[in-house]
Protein backbone atom coordinates (compact mmCIF):
# COMPACT_ATOMS: atom_id res chain seq x y z
CA UNK A 1 0.00 0.00 0.00
CA UNK A 2 1.56 3.41 -0.61
CA UNK A 3 1.49 5.71 2.23
CA UNK A 4 1.90 9.17 2.43
CA UNK A 5 4.83 10.02 4.60
CA UNK A 6 5.47 13.65 5.96
CA UNK A 7 8.97 14.23 7.44
CA UNK A 8 9.64 17.47 9.52
CA UNK A 9 12.92 19.15 8.23
CA UNK A 10 14.56 20.97 11.39
CA UNK A 11 16.43 18.42 14.02
CA UNK A 12 15.01 15.13 11.70
CA UNK A 13 16.23 15.92 8.33
CA UNK A 14 18.12 18.57 9.11
CA UNK A 15 20.89 19.24 12.33
CA UNK A 16 19.54 21.84 13.81
CA UNK A 17 20.65 21.53 17.42
CA UNK A 18 23.80 20.39 16.39
CA UNK A 19 24.34 23.50 13.56
CA UNK A 20 22.45 25.84 16.81
CA UNK A 21 25.52 24.84 19.11
CA UNK A 22 27.92 25.04 16.72
CA UNK A 23 27.45 28.39 16.04
CA UNK A 24 26.52 29.37 19.66
CA UNK A 25 30.22 28.15 20.67
CA UNK A 26 31.53 30.23 17.55
CA UNK A 27 30.12 33.23 18.21
CA UNK A 28 29.72 33.26 21.96
CA UNK A 29 32.32 31.43 23.14
CA UNK A 30 32.28 32.66 26.37
CA UNK A 31 29.32 32.34 27.35
CA UNK A 32 27.69 29.28 29.05
CA UNK A 33 26.26 26.39 26.57
CA UNK A 34 23.64 23.17 26.76
CA UNK A 35 25.06 20.42 25.58
CA UNK A 36 22.73 18.40 23.13
CA UNK A 37 21.95 15.29 25.27
CA UNK A 38 21.37 18.07 28.33
CA UNK A 39 18.79 19.68 26.47
CA UNK A 40 15.44 19.25 27.67
CA UNK A 41 13.02 21.75 26.02
CA UNK A 42 11.86 21.86 22.77
CA UNK A 43 12.59 25.86 22.27
CA UNK A 44 16.24 26.05 22.80
CA UNK A 45 15.83 29.34 24.00
CA UNK A 46 13.66 28.20 27.09
CA UNK A 47 17.35 26.49 28.11
CA UNK A 48 19.02 29.56 28.02
CA UNK A 49 19.37 32.34 30.74
CA UNK A 50 16.30 35.01 29.53
CA UNK A 51 19.05 37.07 29.61
CA UNK A 52 20.67 35.43 26.92
CA UNK A 53 17.47 35.54 24.56
CA UNK A 54 18.86 37.87 22.14
CA UNK A 55 21.75 36.43 21.28
CA UNK A 56 20.07 32.79 21.28
CA UNK A 57 17.72 34.82 18.24
CA UNK A 58 21.01 36.10 16.68
CA UNK A 59 22.41 32.53 16.11
CA UNK A 60 19.34 32.27 13.83
CA UNK A 61 19.18 35.01 12.31
CA UNK A 62 23.43 34.81 11.15
CA UNK A 63 22.88 34.85 6.93
CA UNK A 64 23.71 31.48 5.94
CA UNK A 65 23.24 29.47 9.40
CA UNK A 66 20.48 27.60 8.12
CA UNK A 67 22.22 26.35 4.80
CA UNK A 68 25.24 25.51 7.05
CA UNK A 69 23.05 22.80 9.28
CA UNK A 70 24.24 19.40 8.62
CA UNK A 71 21.97 16.56 7.52
CA UNK A 72 20.64 14.31 10.68
CA UNK A 73 22.77 11.05 10.16
CA UNK A 74 21.08 8.62 7.54
CA UNK A 75 17.89 10.92 6.90
CA UNK A 76 18.11 12.13 3.78
CA UNK A 77 19.26 8.10 2.71
CA UNK A 78 16.50 7.40 4.45
CA UNK A 79 13.67 9.12 3.18
CA UNK A 80 14.91 8.22 -0.57
CA UNK A 81 14.43 4.65 0.40
CA UNK A 82 10.86 5.17 1.86
CA UNK A 83 10.56 6.71 -1.90
CA UNK A 84 12.55 3.67 -3.48
CA UNK A 85 9.58 1.10 -1.42
CA UNK A 86 6.89 2.70 -3.24
CA UNK A 87 5.50 5.55 -0.28
CA UNK A 88 5.46 9.18 -1.19
CA UNK A 89 7.63 11.44 1.17
CA UNK A 90 7.20 15.69 1.52
CA UNK A 91 9.36 17.73 3.94
CA UNK A 92 6.62 19.28 5.93
CA UNK A 93 8.03 22.28 8.03
CA UNK A 94 6.87 25.35 9.98
CA UNK A 95 9.02 28.47 9.45
CA UNK A 96 10.71 30.36 12.39
CA UNK A 97 8.26 33.46 12.86
CA UNK A 98 11.60 35.17 11.78
CA UNK A 99 10.70 33.97 8.86
CA UNK A 100 13.22 36.45 6.52
CA UNK A 101 15.98 34.29 8.18
CA UNK A 102 15.03 30.71 7.10
CA UNK A 103 12.83 30.59 4.32
CA UNK A 104 14.63 30.61 1.26
CA UNK A 105 17.47 28.81 3.28
CA UNK A 106 15.21 26.09 3.63
CA UNK A 107 14.78 25.14 -0.14
CA UNK A 108 18.41 25.64 -0.78
CA UNK A 109 18.90 23.35 2.18
CA UNK A 110 16.93 20.65 0.84
CA UNK A 111 17.93 21.09 -2.80
CA UNK A 112 21.59 21.05 -1.69
CA UNK A 113 21.22 17.69 0.50
CA UNK A 114 18.37 15.76 -0.92
CA UNK A 115 18.72 17.57 -4.49
CA UNK A 116 16.61 20.26 -6.81
CA UNK A 117 13.41 17.78 -7.23
CA UNK A 118 13.10 17.24 -3.73
CA UNK A 119 12.30 21.19 -3.52
CA UNK A 120 8.84 20.45 -4.95
CA UNK A 121 8.11 18.17 -2.03
CA UNK A 122 7.97 20.52 0.73
CA UNK A 123 5.36 21.95 2.37
CA UNK A 124 5.82 25.29 4.72
CA UNK A 125 3.50 25.74 7.14
CA UNK A 126 2.65 26.73 10.58
CA UNK A 127 0.02 24.41 11.29
CA UNK A 128 0.56 20.98 10.14
CA UNK A 129 -2.99 19.31 11.50
CA UNK A 130 -4.08 21.15 7.91
CA UNK A 131 -2.03 18.84 5.99
CA UNK A 132 -3.11 14.96 5.06
CA UNK A 133 -0.55 11.98 5.26
CA UNK A 134 -0.52 8.66 6.68
CA UNK A 135 2.37 9.43 9.48
CA UNK A 136 3.77 12.91 10.17
CA UNK A 137 7.51 12.41 11.43
CA UNK A 138 8.22 15.23 14.02
CA UNK A 139 10.33 15.98 16.86
CA UNK A 140 7.85 18.62 18.28
CA UNK A 141 6.02 16.52 21.58
CA UNK A 142 2.82 17.87 20.77
CA UNK A 143 1.48 19.05 17.44
CA UNK A 144 -1.44 21.38 17.40
CA UNK A 145 -3.62 23.75 15.01
CA UNK A 146 -6.95 24.08 13.57
CA UNK A 147 -8.06 20.33 12.62
CA UNK A 148 -8.19 16.90 14.11
CA UNK A 149 -5.12 15.58 11.87
CA UNK A 150 -5.55 12.76 10.00
CA UNK A 151 -1.89 11.38 10.61
CA UNK A 152 0.04 9.13 13.08
CA UNK A 153 2.52 11.56 14.73
CA UNK A 154 5.57 9.39 14.89
CA UNK A 155 8.16 11.07 17.26
CA UNK A 156 11.42 11.45 15.88
CA UNK A 157 13.83 11.18 19.85
CA UNK A 158 15.61 13.61 20.94
CA UNK A 159 16.34 14.38 24.27
CA UNK A 160 13.80 17.28 25.00
CA UNK A 161 11.06 14.97 23.64
CA UNK A 162 12.04 12.15 25.74
CA UNK A 163 9.29 11.97 28.12
CA UNK A 164 6.33 11.57 25.94
CA UNK A 165 5.34 7.76 26.29
CA UNK A 166 2.17 7.96 24.87
CA UNK A 167 3.62 7.95 20.89
CA UNK A 168 5.82 5.88 18.77
CA UNK A 169 9.07 7.04 18.11
CA UNK A 170 11.67 6.23 15.60
CA UNK A 171 15.24 7.70 14.66
CA UNK A 172 16.98 7.36 11.06
CA UNK A 173 18.77 4.25 12.93
CA UNK A 174 16.03 2.20 13.83
CA UNK A 175 12.96 3.49 11.05
CA UNK A 176 12.72 0.29 9.68
CA UNK A 177 11.91 -1.77 12.34
CA UNK A 178 9.47 0.63 13.87
CA UNK A 179 7.70 1.86 10.38
CA UNK A 180 7.76 -1.62 9.06
CA UNK A 181 7.32 0.03 5.60
CA UNK B 1 -20.49 26.77 11.00
CA UNK B 2 -16.47 27.69 10.86
CA UNK B 3 -15.27 26.85 7.54
CA UNK B 4 -11.74 26.78 6.35
CA UNK B 5 -10.80 28.26 3.61
CA UNK B 6 -7.50 27.52 1.49
CA UNK B 7 -7.03 31.22 -0.70
CA UNK B 8 -4.56 30.68 -3.82
CA UNK B 9 -1.90 33.95 -3.56
CA UNK B 10 -1.09 34.42 -7.33
CA UNK B 11 -3.82 35.98 -9.60
CA UNK B 12 -6.07 35.50 -6.55
CA UNK B 13 -4.63 38.15 -3.85
CA UNK B 14 -1.75 39.34 -5.85
CA UNK B 15 -2.12 40.77 -9.11
CA UNK B 16 0.00 38.33 -10.62
CA UNK B 17 -1.05 39.17 -14.60
CA UNK B 18 -0.72 42.95 -14.30
CA UNK B 19 2.74 42.73 -12.69
CA UNK B 20 3.83 40.47 -15.56
CA UNK B 21 2.46 42.80 -18.15
CA UNK B 22 3.65 46.59 -16.59
CA UNK B 23 7.34 44.76 -15.98
CA UNK B 24 7.01 43.33 -19.19
CA UNK B 25 6.31 46.49 -21.17
CA UNK B 26 8.90 48.04 -19.05
CA UNK B 27 11.52 45.45 -19.85
CA UNK B 28 10.79 44.96 -23.58
CA UNK B 29 9.10 47.77 -24.85
CA UNK B 30 9.21 46.52 -28.55
CA UNK B 31 7.81 43.09 -28.25
CA UNK B 32 4.83 42.18 -28.61
CA UNK B 33 2.62 41.98 -25.54
CA UNK B 34 -0.66 39.93 -24.69
CA UNK B 35 -3.11 41.77 -23.29
CA UNK B 36 -5.06 40.81 -20.29
CA UNK B 37 -8.50 40.27 -21.81
CA UNK B 38 -6.92 37.76 -24.61
CA UNK B 39 -4.98 35.67 -22.04
CA UNK B 40 -6.18 32.11 -22.93
CA UNK B 41 -3.38 30.25 -21.22
CA UNK B 42 -3.04 29.28 -17.63
CA UNK B 43 0.91 29.65 -17.88
CA UNK B 44 1.36 32.93 -19.48
CA UNK B 45 4.47 31.96 -21.15
CA UNK B 46 2.42 29.87 -23.52
CA UNK B 47 0.62 32.99 -24.79
CA UNK B 48 4.35 34.19 -26.08
CA UNK B 49 6.10 33.06 -29.14
CA UNK B 50 8.17 30.58 -28.26
CA UNK B 51 11.61 32.65 -28.46
CA UNK B 52 10.58 35.18 -26.40
CA UNK B 53 10.38 32.16 -23.58
CA UNK B 54 13.72 33.10 -21.55
CA UNK B 55 12.56 37.02 -21.43
CA UNK B 56 9.23 35.75 -20.43
CA UNK B 57 11.11 33.78 -17.75
CA UNK B 58 13.48 36.78 -16.89
CA UNK B 59 10.42 38.90 -15.85
CA UNK B 60 10.11 36.74 -13.12
CA UNK B 61 13.06 36.18 -11.90
CA UNK B 62 13.96 40.68 -11.70
CA UNK B 63 14.71 40.58 -7.88
CA UNK B 64 11.59 42.54 -6.32
CA UNK B 65 9.72 41.90 -9.36
CA UNK B 66 7.15 39.53 -7.11
CA UNK B 67 6.99 42.24 -3.88
CA UNK B 68 6.20 44.78 -7.03
CA UNK B 69 3.31 43.02 -7.82
CA UNK B 70 -0.05 44.58 -6.43
CA UNK B 71 -2.97 43.14 -5.01
CA UNK B 72 -6.70 42.25 -7.07
CA UNK B 73 -8.83 44.58 -5.92
CA UNK B 74 -10.87 43.78 -3.01
CA UNK B 75 -8.78 40.78 -2.28
CA UNK B 76 -7.34 41.27 1.12
CA UNK B 77 -10.56 43.11 2.51
CA UNK B 78 -12.60 40.01 1.50
CA UNK B 79 -10.07 37.41 3.27
CA UNK B 80 -10.33 39.45 6.50
CA UNK B 81 -13.91 39.95 6.22
CA UNK B 82 -14.15 36.22 5.85
CA UNK B 83 -12.25 36.11 8.80
CA UNK B 84 -14.59 38.41 10.89
CA UNK B 85 -17.34 36.18 10.16
CA UNK B 86 -15.69 33.63 12.63
CA UNK B 87 -14.03 31.64 9.44
CA UNK B 88 -10.23 30.51 8.67
CA UNK B 89 -8.92 31.33 6.09
CA UNK B 90 -5.10 29.86 4.91
CA UNK B 91 -3.15 31.47 1.88
CA UNK B 92 -2.26 28.18 -0.11
CA UNK B 93 0.16 29.13 -2.51
CA UNK B 94 2.34 26.59 -4.93
CA UNK B 95 6.22 28.22 -5.62
CA UNK B 96 7.58 28.67 -9.16
CA UNK B 97 9.71 25.84 -9.56
CA UNK B 98 12.73 28.92 -9.89
CA UNK B 99 11.78 28.85 -5.90
CA UNK B 100 14.86 31.49 -5.71
CA UNK B 101 12.59 34.01 -7.11
CA UNK B 102 9.80 33.74 -4.95
CA UNK B 103 9.41 32.30 -1.93
CA UNK B 104 10.75 34.45 -0.27
CA UNK B 105 8.97 37.41 -1.67
CA UNK B 106 6.15 35.76 -1.06
CA UNK B 107 6.02 36.13 2.81
CA UNK B 108 7.12 39.43 1.71
CA UNK B 109 4.16 40.48 0.08
CA UNK B 110 1.69 38.89 2.51
CA UNK B 111 3.02 40.56 4.95
CA UNK B 112 2.99 43.99 3.19
CA UNK B 113 -0.45 43.59 1.84
CA UNK B 114 -2.13 41.56 4.74
CA UNK B 115 -0.21 42.33 7.65
CA UNK B 116 2.70 40.30 9.51
CA UNK B 117 0.62 37.36 11.51
CA UNK B 118 -0.89 36.49 8.01
CA UNK B 119 2.21 34.97 7.13
CA UNK B 120 1.65 32.51 9.64
CA UNK B 121 -1.68 31.64 7.79
CA UNK B 122 0.96 30.63 4.75
CA UNK B 123 0.72 27.36 3.02
CA UNK B 124 3.17 27.11 0.35
CA UNK B 125 2.68 24.09 -1.52
CA UNK B 126 3.83 22.49 -4.97
CA UNK B 127 0.42 19.65 -4.38
CA UNK B 128 -2.31 21.07 -2.81
CA UNK B 129 -4.58 18.40 -2.62
CA UNK B 130 -2.65 17.29 0.35
CA UNK B 131 -3.87 20.60 2.10
CA UNK B 132 -7.43 20.05 3.74
CA UNK B 133 -9.80 22.61 3.85
CA UNK B 134 -13.88 23.19 2.80
CA UNK B 135 -13.38 25.46 -0.01
CA UNK B 136 -10.08 26.11 -2.33
CA UNK B 137 -10.50 29.21 -3.89
CA UNK B 138 -7.79 29.36 -6.92
CA UNK B 139 -7.37 30.35 -10.46
CA UNK B 140 -5.75 27.62 -11.77
CA UNK B 141 -8.33 25.40 -13.97
CA UNK B 142 -7.68 21.78 -12.94
CA UNK B 143 -5.26 21.63 -9.78
CA UNK B 144 -4.08 17.40 -9.38
CA UNK B 145 -1.91 15.57 -7.10
CA UNK B 146 -1.46 13.13 -4.98
CA UNK B 147 -4.81 12.95 -3.24
CA UNK B 148 -8.43 13.14 -3.81
CA UNK B 149 -8.54 16.49 -2.46
CA UNK B 150 -11.29 16.91 0.45
CA UNK B 151 -12.29 20.80 -0.60
CA UNK B 152 -14.11 21.94 -3.45
CA UNK B 153 -12.07 23.75 -6.21
CA UNK B 154 -14.05 27.03 -6.77
CA UNK B 155 -12.70 29.23 -9.49
CA UNK B 156 -11.29 32.55 -9.35
CA UNK B 157 -12.63 33.84 -13.00
CA UNK B 158 -9.26 35.16 -14.95
CA UNK B 159 -9.61 35.46 -19.32
CA UNK B 160 -7.77 32.00 -19.06
CA UNK B 161 -10.34 30.08 -17.09
CA UNK B 162 -13.32 30.76 -18.71
CA UNK B 163 -13.98 27.55 -20.87
CA UNK B 164 -14.07 25.66 -17.34
CA UNK B 165 -18.04 25.18 -16.41
CA UNK B 166 -17.71 22.32 -14.39
CA UNK B 167 -16.95 24.71 -11.30
CA UNK B 168 -18.48 27.23 -9.34
CA UNK B 169 -16.77 30.58 -9.82
CA UNK B 170 -15.68 34.03 -7.98
CA UNK B 171 -14.26 37.30 -8.24
CA UNK B 172 -13.90 39.30 -4.44
CA UNK B 173 -16.71 41.70 -6.60
CA UNK B 174 -18.82 38.79 -6.48
CA UNK B 175 -17.90 36.83 -3.36
CA UNK B 176 -20.47 37.17 -0.77
CA UNK B 177 -23.05 36.12 -3.18
CA UNK B 178 -21.46 32.90 -4.53
CA UNK B 179 -19.79 31.57 -1.52
CA UNK B 180 -22.83 32.40 0.86
CA UNK B 181 -21.32 32.31 4.08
Amino acid sequence: MCMILLVDQDDVLADFELGFLSKWREMYPDKPYVPLEERTTFYIRENYPKELEPLVDSVYSSPGFYRSILPMQGGPEAVKEIERKGHKVFICTSPLSRFEDCVLEKYLWVEEHLGREWTKRMILTSDKTLVHGDILIDDRPEIKGVCKPVWEHVLYTHSYNKQITSKRRLTWQNWKEILNI
